[in-house]
């Protein structure tokens, strides 16, 4: 097995070395220029090593990394129009550089890249990657769906809460690793074992970005701490709170989430106590816990080498101790 | 072979009874809805009907025609955002009857789905649609793009203007029809024949379009005659007569479309007069000519029964024959 940053020089190199480039450049310039944006790719990475745990050479599993990277910058691009979000990894989102006809234009372009990425392997190769990946980025549509449409509810449940993040973020980072067996050839029950790895892994992943976003280190955290209180997002915190709270708790944080009060910094006060005098940090990070063990267990059944195992291990519990 | 009827039955068929509906329904319900409101359904006809060409029951190709007409309507979904479009076959577009963002997400989902109806076929028949559906999907967002490049250039070539239609409009066409023989399992010499006829086909119905448009009988175009014209886009009609005009002739068209005049009818009867005058509307009945001959010759060495040849040949001139 190799590390995590070879893995990751193996996505840089190919995106330095690879040019995307063709005619209509007004196509092509908005894919290269959001490509070239980096990013963790926390998601390739994934696929690569997850090729190697089966027994691959990591390089085989290239272009199925890369497929995953376009579809997850694709998502990217549209998400961004329909956040209006001005800003993507520090630089203008593509939006925002061009205008929202060629985010649409050039986003649709990469989802088809995306596929055709998949047409480097054999047939059934082909077909068992196409089709994992339809069905995950069709779950990642559905998760970006309930999400805007739980902007507007207030009953949403805490199972809702969960199916939407796992949709929307952690079936592509278990499809990733499931991509990396099929190129790798292993068994349909170890394809499953380390799709649900990613899932689940994804799910803690996900929740724990919910707990630091108002509990995080302001110096290592990377975002501005309680911007989903600030942009009254219904976080599993917030959910949780409203599950616990007493009834002054519920009306207090109903009423918060209905405001963009001007003193966001006492609003982020109280939003946070109440999550600790509810319990709902608490709730939350046993939450975490919970699916990184879930996680976990999957390796109890997953038929690879001890060392494997215990690098898996390592790797989601690294994952899991960034800067709380 | 059946008749052109026997095939928009089927397609209409599967419409009226499969659901395609789901949860989240804010995300289904736009697909539902553009498909329901009906259309020719030419791109899924012609798919069923290459299939029986090639000796397959036309029901075999049906998740390929399915997927294709679910292609086609992703890009209505999408393209009437970008031209902001108010209407699409009479009824409202998706973006106006729900938001942009809901037409955003939905066409992506469609996009997706389309791929899904190729799962139905083995490996290698999978991968063949697969590959070929990407390839034309991508060459339609190219000539969406070029469309929308060309409307801010006035140095248009006719070969950029031909390749932009064959792009944005022809080669679906032709992989529509070659679906058909990849599901019949044809020879590649027949599959790559097909393709060239509905390409070739497809240019030509394209470039009838731009003449309908000027001098079509207003009774049975369906459209509003002069439409073009108001709305200053530059056709084969407009390239052609820009060529062939004398300077004076070039001086009041590029005038004419810069501006938007109130009198419309007035502006529309002067450009048809230099349409007439400089031989532009010949020039396009000529190469409106030359492409539908063009895709016959390639029935010449297609490995088919006689009658079928007579059958492709009576269709493609069907096509050409409406109301001009």
């Amino acid at each position: 097995m190799h590390s995590i940053a070879y893995y990751q020089q193996i996505v840089a190199h190919y995106f330095t070395t690879t040019s995307l480039q063709k005619e209509p450049s007004n196509l092509y310039s908005p894919v290269t220029y959001i490509l070239s944006l980096g990013g963790k790719r926390i998601r390739p990475v994934l696929t690569l090593m997850a090729a190697e745990i089966f027994n691959a050479d990591a390089h085989e599993a290239l272009p199925a990394a890369i497929a995953i990277e376009m579809f997850h910058n694709f998502s990217l691009v549209h998400d961004d129009i329909m956040d209006d979000a001005p800003l993507r990894r520090g630089n203008q989102t593509v939006h925002e550089k061009w205008n929202t006809n060629t985010a649409i234009l050039s986003g649709d372009a990469m989802l088809i890249l995306a596929y055709q990425y998949f047409e480097q392997y054999e047939p059934a190769t082909f077909q068992a990657l196409a089709k994992l990946f339809s069905k995950t980025a069709l779950e990642v549509c559905e998760g970006q769906q309930w999400d805007v449409d739980f902007e507007e509810r207030n009953d949403v449940t805490e199972a809702e809460y969960l199916k939407m993040i796992e949709y929307k973020t952690a079936v592509l980072l278990g499809a990733a690793m499931k991509m990396g067996g099929i190129v790798a050839k292993t068994s349909e029950e170890n394809r499953n074992l380390i799709y649900d790895f990613g899932r689940n892994l994804g799910i803690a992943f996900q929740l724990q970005d919910d707990y630091l976003d108002a509990f995080g280190n302001p110096e290592t955290f990377g975002k501005q701490v309680g911007g989903d209180i600030i942009e009254n997002k219904k976080t599993f915190l917030y959910l949780k709170a409203l599950e616990h709270g007493n009834a002054e708790d519920r009306q207090r944080l109903l009423q918060y989430f209905a405001e963009h009060p001007e003193d966001a910094a006492a609003k982020i006060a109280v939003v946070k106590e109440i999550f600790r005098s509810t319990g709902a940090d608490t709730a939350t990070t046993a939450a975490i816990e919970a699916y990184t063990l879930t996680a976990f267990a999957t390796l109890d059944n997953m038929d690879i080498e001890p060392d494997k195992k215990e690098m898996l291990r390592a790797f989601g519990q690294n994952l899991m101790k960034r800067s709380v």
